[in-house]
């Protein structure tokens, strides 16, 4: 090794010690008859002294280093004579007595600080050197303290790790797959994984048991802040199980990693149906850090001649404590918020319930103190309070109030990224109609089993089917999500049905998976967990990107590296492919 | 849980216990009053016990059950009257109560035996009961254990694990790229990542000083039995380390996973250079379970009169110790061998040295008794042996013998997989000249530094630079392979140059790379080993497929589940590709 020592591990009980250290010019500091250098490396940071009175030639050397020239430098640990406590080497510094440039470097486009001044786009075509800044670099560190922690407990429930393939086939249910042409077989593609879905069902029917992958997974998708087109599973799945089983056992993972990773002594999870999460939070990843819940008003409000409410299929609030005083442009910037495309409400009703007991609301003139004083009453609301009402359809405007309340949350600071409230959401409804297309969609995916006692209702009502399905939702983030699969042939050739495919497309997409079922299939299920998302919840965050050492931007470009990028005819040409012209 | 117990658990200490067990039926044995069946799941077999005196009724539909058919099984544990001794599970059975069958199976294709009857194709449609197979699952158990223990060797080193990207940009040097058509930048492609290489290099110039990753990589290459066009690696890196760090760093996880995975302590691994490894082994990969080593008769045999001696550019043999009484049949079959198209020798001399001291040999008509006494000591031959010789161009020549070596250490009985011989290979030449397109190729990559003290060869005379490149080899299997990387724009770009790219094409393939060596690159190196490889060579066996667990056959097709597959229109126009007519 170049160095004897890291930069971060040097304390007083090496005073008098003889090293050699290797770093980065984090800063640099003339004073007069000294230099002082912070020398930097993954470790930590480590002060460097010249004196000009000890050996001025070295001292005026150093004066001409730039910060992030790479260093090695050689000299004796002594006591400093003003320390600093906040650094883990405060007490001390090197004196050196010599140093070598191992290579110089260009000022960097911004600052490698943890307030840097680079810009999204500067940090991303620099991303080595942003991932020099301490923020970032605590982050790979918790992913990587997150996947170690992972595979210690699953393998010591007898979780094998199995990888699967990633060059595998594009099925036409769910998401856009990744294609890539194959040169030996012309006119045909491989397409990359969007999970390792069909394969751990196939370990499963291999007696495989207990099987987990954290392992890299492909969307071609429109692009948000939180999605990737490429992003990693921790994929897991059991066979001889129930749904008692598979959750009991990932609430036992999830409370392993609090403890390990967060240092959390986790509580037992609660549990809520979809049903329920829809109508009390207006969404399946209900964030309940807070507590505010939804009331529903049809009973109350209707019948007294204000249209808004007659006319509406729901009508539906919150109650905000403490909020009775809100100012006028307040109340109007909520009203803005729901108002927004992406919200899509048309108007919000709101009632102060004053410290005087008296209320003052957007709906005086319909109704009076006698109906404001149920409505209260039918919040819990207390004199101070605010009750902000939607009304209109109900999916839209459970979706729309369901964001109002985490607005409410962020208002009120009750969305602390240090505090973590776990849930499981249970019992998703199979299916999902949709108006455009109208046929049905996997609400889950095609291989989630109907709950057996709904088996029925798939040829009367398919709408009502409900699934053995789940998700562990944090702090309104959806982290992880899986379900009792089908393990029977004609089952899955039926669900299948109902999703559109005839028998002969069931057969062509997934009969290797079918033919499967037929030779000794376990029943079997199982859960796949967001790693990147899981991570950035655990590190407070709402971007997936900063815990991804090399992530890609809105339009899937790496712009470091500056692909996609064309390729040459030769290739073209050996692939059998042809690019079409787009003029 | 559907089961209280696994197949693999109980002993006579679990007698009188009432327990139930979930699997497959390995086989049922019908004995008039009693019928027995052997139910297998990942952790073993257990016998399931049906007594017509007993239970008549559920003696008659345990009758009626097939193999693999999936059992829950109820009953109690109870001492056997006939023992296993070679089962964990021997010394008991369960008398059945009650069981349930979970689920029906077809006759399988092939039997679920290690030694199965199913050919490779049939095994490779129905992979899923293939893996089945004890044989398959102890690989797949061998592959996580050794996954775990590097990464607990790894971890213990301070290395820290960090994901790439899987979608790059493809580079024209090196091995052939799959691509990814990009559907929201149409005409533009990733690349599948044939390694992390430029990323792992990144990383360190991030600081990150010691990473390591478990990770999948790509080649559209033609197949053989031992490459996949996905395999995976294990990719390591290091900064502020000279080869010999680097060697030592991974020496020990060698021997950690030697220990820990095999039981055996390994001694420190010998060393040998490029140029002597072709010189007394004919490859750079040699097998050292065995000592037969090359000696030149360059000096000796030349102007004797026989002219395919004189005029070969070297004549080069080895001694098979105790084959001196090899048959004349024996001594043709060695010579087909090294006939072959494969080998491409056009011939060998054979001297046997008789157990009376005298010889015969196919040249005795150029070389007498006299002559062949000096080849005898030459080799340090002892009455017995049998020395075979090969001569022509250098290289062809060397190659021939090396595999005709290996033939000998077959015949000899030397490659006993259950031995393990790993050495390091190190000074590898930087270039390698390529006869048909008149240029210098890397030999390892692009990326590997010149010996300091050969850069100024570069100019004068590249194929004589030496490179700071090593490789693990273990039984002839090259394991894995590393260097020392350039860190400086400068030698980079020369270095491209010198691979025939001009100063625009190396900046545009590679800039990003060259780039980040201005802003503080430090010195690194790493290693990349093969992790199939790896594991196949400590399982004991030549093939990696069987240590993957869905491999594809040697058209890169996946025959289970047909793939690569043809893809729908709507995919290729929303990709902006057109597949080219074959007529």
């Amino acid at each position: 090794m170049l160095r004897t020592h890291t930069c971060g591990e040097l304390t007083i009980i090496n005073a008098g010690n003889k090293v050699t250290l290797c770093g980065w010019i984090q800063r640099s500091r003339d004073l007069g008859g000294m230099t002082f250098i912070d020398l930097r490396d993954r470790y930590g940071i480590t002060q460097l002294a010249f004196n000009m009175d000890v050996n001025a030639a070295l001292c005026e050397k150093a004066r001409t280093l730039g910060r992030e020239f790479v260093l090695k430098a050689s000299g004796v640990v002594i006591e400093r004579s003003s320390k600093n406590s906040k650094m883990p080497t405060g007490d001390i510094e090197i004196l050196v007595e010599d140093f070598e440039i191992l290579n110089k470097s260009k000022l960097p486009p911004f600052t490698i600080e943890d307030n840097t001044d680079g810009g999204e786009e500067q940090r991303m075509k620099y991303r080595y050197l942003d991932l020099r800044r301490n923020i970032i670099k605590k982050n790979l560190e918790l992913r990587h303290k997150m996947a170690i922690e992972t595979r210690i407990f699953l393998n010591s429930k007898n979780f094998i790790e199995i990888e699967t393939p990633c060059l595998i086939k594009s099925t036409p249910e769910g998401a856009r797959d990744f294609v890539v042409p194959s040169r030996i077989n012309p006119g045909e593609f491989y397409a990359l994984p969007q999970s390792p879905q069909t394969f751990k069902q196939l370990l499963m029917i291999a007696g495989y048991d207990r099987y987990y992958q954290i392992v890299r997974c492909f969307r071609d998708e429109d692009l948000r802040s939180d999605r990737q087109p490429e992003f990693t599973q921790i994929d897991c799945e059991m066979s001889f199980v129930t749904q008692e089983d598979v959750l009991n056992n990932f609430e036992g993972l999830a409370k392993h990693l609090f403890k390990n990773v967060r240092g959390i002594e986790a509580k037992e999870f609660p549990r809520i149906s979809y049903d329920d999460a829809m109508k009390y939070y207006g969404t399946d990843k209900p964030d309940i850090r807070f507590e505010i819940k939804f009331h529903g008003l049809n009973d109350i409000v209707k019948g007294k001649g204000f249209k808004v409410f007659d006319e509406a299929q729901l009508i539906v609030g919150i109650c905000a404590s403490g909020c009775g005083e809100y100012s006028r442009k307040q109340l109007d910037e909520l009203t803005d918020f729901v108002k927004r495309p992406q919200i899509g409400a048309s108007g919000m009703v709101y009632v102060k319930y004053n410290n005087d007991g008296t209320f003052k609301s957007s709906v005086d003139k319909f109704f009076n103190e006698e109906e404001l004083k149920k409505w209260a009453r039918a919040f819990d609301a207390k004199p101070g309070d605010l009750i902000l009402i939607l009304a209109g359809a109900t999916e839209k405007t459970l979706k729309a109030l369901g964001e109002l309340r985490l607005e409410m949350g962020n208002r009120l600071g009750l969305r602390d990224p240090e505090i973590f409230a776990p849930l499981w959401v249970v019992d998703f409804p199979l299916l999902e109609w949709d108006e455009e297309t109208k046929r049905f969609y996997a609400k889950h995916h095609p291989f989630t089993s109907p709950k057996p006692e709904d088996i029925l209702l798939l040829d009367t009502n398919p709408a009502a089917v409900r699934a053995n399905a789940y998700d562990l939702v944090i702090n309104g983030v959806e982290i992880g999500g899986g379900s009792i699969r089908i393990h029977s042939k004609d089952l899955q050739n039926k669900m299948l049905n109902i999703l559109g495919f005839s028998n002969e497309e069931a057969q062509k997409q997934f009969g290797f998976l079918m033919n499967a079922f037929e030779y000794g299939a376990p029943p079997h299920g199982g859960i796949a967990f967001g790693f990147d998302r899981w991570c950035a919840v655990f590190g407070g965050s709402d971007s997936i990107r900063d815990y991804i050492a090399f992530p890609k931007n809105n339009s899937g470009r790496d712009v470091m590296i500056d692909s996609p990028a064309s390729i040459s005819q030769q290739q073209l040409d050996e692939l059998s492919i042809i690019v079409k012209k787009l003029f």
